[in-house]
């Protein structure tokens, strides 16, 4: 709000934690816009989030981690429609300009860019509640996303890594009921939370195979709902294929991990699907980009998710995924 | 964060909100992320700003002004840099998802971006202290921006509309130091504040004959500062020349008045500098605009501002814009 302060502290800060090199704009942070250029043929994706402390990760969260998942979770939403990530641009809302925890949170955030190569060129920071908003633009060839509406009857569902870990990564962290983890797996888990490595890689080798695609956040039931709903069919998942990790696969009877694998978020996998003819194509793509995927069921006319057992036999309705305004 | 809620909620209000025509995007909301095309030999423009309850606007502010205004000021940084707006996104978050604010939120949103051929193409919604980030992408003809850092010894400077309004109607808010208004002008400077129009035709009718230009958010001094940063220059203003609009011209001798007008933010005016050849250009520029444009004060080799009396004598330095972490 206008009325009073000093020049220099908002724009010092975006100078010192924020302004990197931008080789691929061609103006980057420091003017009212940056300027890019989009490569003939290619359409621009665009996507935001927002994350808010207390809502969407834990007082007190590792700055460093923070910085990392505040972009990957749109790289991932990149992944999802296989667009190349370029360019990002970051609001960032701070309770008080502390030095230590800026300058871990920017690091986060630039590792995870460069390794990525994708180029910070704008940003806000402000006073206020913390919250982290990046808003992600990528470059995809023209017709060549990875939309949620291509789903067809006779396809089959797809998830690349494991689920599940990032639900059970919070309950640990806050108490809930969750299984007797040892140190590393617990690790493990509260790493999938905080410091999830979107798939982008895979989205990249999945164009032109798969045939609709979405990053995993609200929970793998709820987010395939959207492709069902989105695409106008059904699917039928047999849930003891859903990949557990290291960590959880022991315990995959545990009611707690059981349901983390259907309705747990924040794991940002991709769930797919593919032409059944497609198979080897989705296991060269997904070798290629150095990703485990696992075909977990397959698309059906109608409309709806069934969820089955080995023998085929349909269990209760999954609970579904987060949702914040639910 | 995961771990509870139903599916609906959040995919309804942006369903029921936020989602309108986008007939110039390839995709629209309800995917990983929209799909746009950028027009051949254009720059893409992208700049991005957030709102913050109790920061940028006052608790209980009216949601269609604050909807109007959380776009309003992105667009506003396309006009500064001569960038047709195209598409927008939007990131909320909301204490509660009340219906009533939600609606005239969106519809002053809406209004505003109609009336500026602005499509809403993502956009995210989470519980969480009341802040809003929109991330506005325009188009502007390569090499033609406007950017901050074409100012010349021997340019003019130039500023939209009337300073100061914004300003004096959060004095009037928040019970600070102000003139004595009437009722009236009390109102056209609250709405000043709350619901700014950005000069996007005056920014566009600039291409190639602006040096250089930004928007007034932080305060003509400080912005008109970047500038002359940016640019390698100084600049010689002359204070009385500073356009004071109907409101707070009888009061320019109001110790207030004066420093609104120097350094109140939230105007949403451009401060902008051409060359003294083509201060008819600027002219007509601003009447096919439908904008008052008057010139303060001229480039200067050198650095920094002075600001002179109607005979050229330097007065105190001003106070400087707002910063957020000064």
């Amino acid at each position: 709000m206008p009325g009073g302060g000093q020049a220099g502290g908002e724009f010092s800060l975006i100078a010192r934690y924020f302004t990197w090199p931008t080789p691929s704009a061609d103006l980057g942070v420091g003017d009212d816009a940056a300027l890019l250029r989009v490569a003939p043929g290619m359409q621009l994706a665009v996507s935001t989030d927002l994350l808010v402390e207390g809502t969407h990760f834990l007082a007190g969260t590792d700055p460093g981690r923070l910085g990392h998942k505040a972009l990957a979770v749109n790289l991932s939403d990149m992944a999802a429609m296989g667009a190349r990530p370029r360019w990002a641009t970051l609001a960032l809302s701070l309770p008080s300009a502390d030095d230590r925890w800026l300058d871990a949170f920017s690091g986060g955030l630039r590792a995870l860019a460069g390794r990525h190569g994708t180029e910070l060129v704008g940003g806000d920071t402000t006073r206020g509640p913390l919250s982290l908003c990046v808003t992600i633009l990528g470059e995809v060839p023209a017709g060549q996303a990875l939309r949620r509406d291509g789903a067809c009857a006779g396809d089959e569902v797809w998830v690349s890594g494991t689920l599940g870990d990032a639900a059970i990564g919070l309950a640990l962290l806050t108490g809930a009921r969750a299984p007797a983890l040892d140190a590393a797996a617990a690790a493990a888990c509260i790493e999938r939370l905080e410091a999830p490595q979107p798939r982008v890689a895979l989205g990249l080798a999945l164009r032109g195979i798969a045939s609709a695609a979405l990053d995993v956040s609200d929970g793998f039931a709820a987010d395939l709902g959207h492709i069902l709903e989105r695409s106008g069919v059904g699917a039928c998942v047999e849930v003891a294929r859903l990949p557990a990790s290291a960590a959880l696969a022991p315990f995959a009877d545990d009611p707690a991990v059981r349901e983390a694998l259907l309705g747990g978020g924040d794991d940002y996998e991709l769930c797919f699907t593919a032409p059944a003819a497609a198979a080897a194509d989705v296991v060269r793509a997904a070798a290629q980009a150095g990703v485990l995927v696992t075909r977990v069921g397959r698309i059906v006319p109608g409309a709806g998710l069934a969820l089955v057992d080995e023998d085929g036999r349909e269990l209760p309705p999954a609970r579904r995924g987060f949702d914040h305004f639910g």
